[in-house]
């Protein structure tokens, strides 16, 4: 007599059928199912329309990375597993993090901005090679980046909380040595979760640490830069430039300073941009979901005492 | 009796002293004299500017890579040997090669002109990650873009005149098969020198075998791109976008219709910038002017039958 076979798991997709996440679901075992019959969520919606759960669901699914808007909006809660996207957005953080950051030094958006000047562009150019980078917050996404700069011929610092050696990088530093990390590099790529920690971590005093040639990369979150400090050393001229995929607040205002300011590059949080995202995702989730029915351990589950 | 030490090699830099290679001939054990005294002449000027050489220059060190103008201008002759810049230039075209690329495929251009734009840019937002890019005269440049190109996940076709493997591609082809590289490629970068052979090797037919996703770039030689050609594709949407260094002429003229495409990035020939150059060129000049102290092989030296 064979076993009978497991019952296909039951999933929500919320509030929109993504097709990559539809196809994902069937591929890791499971059935797509309006969410009073399930037992997961995936939710592809903002935490203010996030719907309110049966405890019958065991599992929710965010597509965000960092989730402090779901843990201010009361959205997270211990009665079930919530997973967060930090596994699935790493590679498309990684990537256009190396875009900012070679459009800073190759003057590139000032190329689009003065055309064909030979005055004040070529004598601005940089090149990665030869320069030290620092990935500030090395989880995921400085796993992803740190080959990408090497390759370019960089040094790579990788900073986190606890100092734990990252894969690749030249070194790695604790967070409570990023003062001296920020003194013995040429350029920063912001890539820490918001937390209480992580507020304003590019201020005055730490802006100060860096040097004319340097450039910001933010691909985390906007939170992370004291944007009016950041505007007052970029029009000093204290640093070389910023390029930011995340602002606070997110977008801008329209009468914004940092605007005008032709070394600040801004792009409208693209790195992971959503019709890309599913796609991304579609592995991850599949995985997830058999190791659901497998009842096994989740990937990128949330750690109720952490915002990420 | 210890042998008479050989003289020091004389060597002229003109027009203008550069402070990294004056130390770069003295480094390879050489001593900077004026023209009329030097067995070595290293030119940093035009074609147009370039002075009447006595036999006793045995050897002329041009600082481009491309040396289509200064063989237009019947200056290179056989009676010494010419070297290049083939050799230096490769890593900072490739890193400027992978940085427009970049900047085309995240959106970073059409993002400095719309400002926070959440309808436009999101859709248009491409990866190199699991795409192709094609590597158009996969020389010392093909080289140095491979491993950034491998790093980001993208799949290497090389292509150069004899089909000659190059390290690291995926795969390597001759450039009598590019119309079936075309075909299986998403993105296309030109590294190939300017002959006859390669004039407009991107048309009306060839930018047909593209797909609307597709970036074209070109740190090259402007005459490689048909640029009328390539307005037309840019208009019509048969191509995604094009990031040139180079163009034909160049600068293009002010009311030329190219500089009013959003799909179109243009940078005033910086992936060698003067200053960062003669940086790069220094270990080579030391190394050539020791081996040509030596009576050795020079690195670069010019072919007479071809342009580079």
């Amino acid at each position: 007599m064979s076993a009978q076979p497991a019952a296909p798991v039951p999933v929500a997709i919320e509030p929109e059928q993504d097709p990559h996440l539809v196809a994902a679901v069937a591929d890791g075992g499971g059935v797509v199912v309006p969410l009073d019959q399930a037992r997961v969520l995936v939710w592809l919606g903002s935490p203010a329309d996030f719907p309110s759960l049966a405890d019958t669901v065991e599992w929710v699914a965010l597509k965000t990375a960092g989730i402090e808007y779901f843990r201010a909006a009361g959205v997270i809660d211990d009665r079930r597993i919530w997973t967060n996207a930090s596994g699935f957005y790493a590679a498309g953080c990684a990537e256009h993090a190396l875009a900012l950051l070679l459009a800073g030094l190759r003057q590139i958006s000032t190329s689009v901005l003065l055309g064909w000047n030979e005055e004040v562009i070529p004598p601005a150019v940089r090149t990665l090679r030869e320069s030290t980078v620092a990935i500030i917050g090395a989880g995921g996404i400085g796993r992803e980046l740190t080959p990408r700069l090497k390759a370019c011929g960089a040094t790579v610092i990788a900073v986190n909380r606890s100092g734990r050696e990252v894969a690749g990088a030249d070194r790695t530093a604790a967070s409570s040595d990023l003062d001296r990390v920020l003194a013995d590099t040429d350029h920063v790529v912001l890539a820490a979760p918001a937390t209480p920690e992580t507020r304003h971590l590019i201020d005055d005093r730490t802006l100060a640490l860096l040097k004319p040639h340097s450039w910001i990369v933010n691909v985390a979150r906007g939170p992370l830069i004291d944007q009016a400090a950041l505007g007052r050393a970029l029009r000093a001229g204290t640093i070389a430039g910023a390029a930011l995929d995340v602002t606070d607040p997110e977008p801008p205002a329209d009468d914004d300073p940092l605007w005008a300011l032709p070394n600040l590059i801004v792009t409208p949080h693209i790195a992971n941009p959503s019709p890309e995202l599913t796609r991304e995702m579609a592995p991850w989730l599949a995985e997830n979901v058999r190791r659901f029915a497998a009842g096994g351990e989740l990937i990128s589950v949330i750690d109720p005492a952490r915002d990420y």
